[in-house]
């Protein structure tokens, strides 16, 4: 295993854990569509019909045989018959033949013997069952034909995708009113640390609130995953292997802040590396924050030792933690983070050879998106409060100059 | 009233609207913290002590009195008595005095009479209880002194904001297991239009199914809300007169997607105005899609008429529907809405004196991140599907240029 034991960069490091987890599907189950925002589709859909499934006008106005209206213009306009009105959601009950018309309205059926239509706006009403078409159509205009937008059979939705309000109205047009989802990943989180004590408690001198616990299980939530909160554990051996074994069998995956001790962060790799093959394959990632992390695959599950620094812990579960939950929910469809161009202004020096993440305030400046870092000394979680996201700078250069439009990384 | 009836731009609109509601704040309740993540903030909190409450170590290494070791180096390293191993969440229960050091750990508390800590990597054990120290520290050095982080009685958190994992962990941080935030806004959705049909039921030649209902209501919920789905209402006017003021009675306002006719959607309109004063005050918006859009203040509640066109309501209530709910929600700090920069491959024309929002695919070439619209005739819902966000072109201007750097607000 001394292999993985160099410094990986992150994307290297989360590419071989992803490699390592067992490629089986997740869990699924069928729920209804009107609940199913933001879970992650399982079986592609088709469309069991043409969409729209009649011909149906897409303006207010008159249908006509378009060959009646050719040469019409406001000077010579040509004079149609009119036979009646299409009602809404309804069959017309008459023919439309040639030298006549009919009142429609948007999302109207065309009559049969109709193939065009006029706008309202492109005619005049002269004299009563007579109108005046001052514009020629062609054949087809203003007009959805049967299965113009979807036809029968059409694969509507791809698997792997995560359902927004577009996709449920689309499920919803089709008459599906049940889908088939993924389980959502259900996520242990533990704290360890001798330090670390229940935030409902008085902290004595020494002794510091848990706040990874929680800030992390608002991230796995937002993920659209199940946090479980174990709570703190001690860094005694035997208490800490037994919460991390009974952490792994009941959730598909495991969170573990290690306490801030060198020590500490020791022990729970070593615990992490009895729990199965492979067990840790990153001991140490080239980031900063986060360069302590350990991720791990025991027994076909993900395990990711997180630093216990709460800015540190956050800003490293959004590399890895995050995308872990997508591949365990069966996500293929790669999301568009939410991200912002903005002009940096002031440099952002780093060192070459090492990826930073930096925490940043997005901010208006004579009209321009900005962004400044929010500085920080002892990566406290009220730094986080105070960024709307994180610039990345990438290993092979050495800082980000004043000037630059850089992409912040929602948080 | 003849003055709200020329079209406004959507940001008229806007303004328009929200100029109208009332000032109040909304209902508030007090929740578990570690249930609140997306709630909004009611009030500022403060915190109830400094931050760290004590000073801590921010490395792993050596508590000593900085003074001892000036002047020490590799080759002239200082030679300092190890008095003790300051315990993890504990006080050390020991002195330290001149000429002696203390092993300490990341977070660890700072013993007595220490001022400075020297990282492990600038020391060497040489003699038992003797520790060599290989470089000289100022007095403060890698030390968080009491209070450094957050004061006493500093704002730790601003009312209106909206909390996300990080806010979470702050709260954590200072003990406040619970939290006074708003009582989600209770939106009515219903639809209209003779048409229109539930999407449990066989569409019959004419009828369409309702989607607008459900994409509005994940939409809704997607902004913090809750949906109360009325689902269709028959286009005669007692029908739709009592469903609206029924959903009025029973919400905080009211979002109605008309039918596709202009009489249907003129008879919302009326059927609005009757409600309450002001009533309507923008009836068309300058705007593609969603030029019908009706805006209106009833009793002090918004109502918000939507086309019936499932794409351009879902387009117009990302304009209108969720800037209501954060204004009903206490949202104060205005959120970074996710918009990504991105290169336009084709010209997108656009009719001068006209905002446009249009559809749009994003994918990456040969390295670049490009963007195309994505073509629609008839605005169904599954092309909103095919979309990863909106590009939008200002009234000002012709359209927008194949190579231009164009903002993509993702949906």
């Amino acid at each position: 295993m001394s292999e993985f034991l160099s410094l990986l960069s992150p994307g290297e490091a989360l590419s071989t854990l992803l490699a390592h987890l067992p490629a089986g599907s997740p869990a699924s189950e069928w729920i209804e569509t009107a609940q199913a925002l933001g879970r992650v589709l399982r079986e592609p859909v088709y469309s069991p019909h043409p969409l729209p499934a009649f011909p149906r006008s897409t303006v207010d106005g008159y249908a006509v045989q378009a060959r009646d209206t050719h040469g019409a213009s406001d000077s010579l306009p040509a004079y149609l018959t009119l036979v009646g009105e299409v009602p809404m959601g309804r069959q017309p009950d008459f023919l439309l033949g040639q030298a006549q018309s009919a009142l429609i309205h948007t999302g109207g059926m065309l009559p049969p013997g109709a193939d065009a239509v006029v706008m309202v706006e492109h005619t005049q009403s002269a004299r009563e069952a007579e109108i005046e078409i001052l514009r020629a159509v062609a054949a087809g205009e203003n007009v959805l034909r049967v299965g113009e937008d979807v036809a029968e059979g059409e694969e509507v939705l791809r698997a792997g995708c995560r359902l927004r309000p577009a996709e449920i109205g689309g499920l919803m047009a089709i008459g599906q009113m049940q889908v088939v989802v993924s389980v959502p990943v259900r996520v242990g989180i533990l704290s360890s640390g001798d330090e670390v004590i229940s935030p409902s408690e008085e902290p004595k001198p020494g002794q510091v609130r848990d706040i990874n616990s929680f800030s992390l299980s608002a991230l796995v939530e937002q993920a659209g995953a199940t946090p479980h909160r174990y709570g703190i554990v001690s860094d005694q051996p035997d208490l800490l292997r037994e919460a991390i074994a009974g952490g792994l069998l009941e959730n598909d995956m495991l969170v573990i802040t290690a306490g801030s001790s060198a020590s500490t962060r020791d022990l729970t790799a070593q615990i992490i590396a009895e729990m199965g093959e492979p067990g840790v394959l990153v001991h140490g990632v080239n980031v900063r924050p986060g360069k302590p992390t350990i991720l791990a695959v025991c027994a076909g599950k993900a395990v990711i030792g997180l630093p216990g620094n709460p800015v540190s812990a956050l800003v490293i579960a959004r590399l890895f933690v995050v995308p872990v939950i997508e591949r365990l929910s069966g996500l293929r469809i790669e999301p568009s983070r939410p991200v912002v161009s903005a002009r940096l202004t002031i440099n952002l020096p780093s060192q070459a050879g090492r990826e930073d993440w930096i925490p940043v305030r997005l901010f208006t400046q004579e009209g321009d998106r900005c962004v400044e870092p929010v500085f920080f000394k002892s990566n406290l979680i009220f730094n986080l409060v105070k960024a709307d996201g994180l610039v990345h700078i990438p290993a092979d250069i050495t800082g980000l100059n004043a000037g630059e439009t850089v992409e912040v990384y929602l948080i």
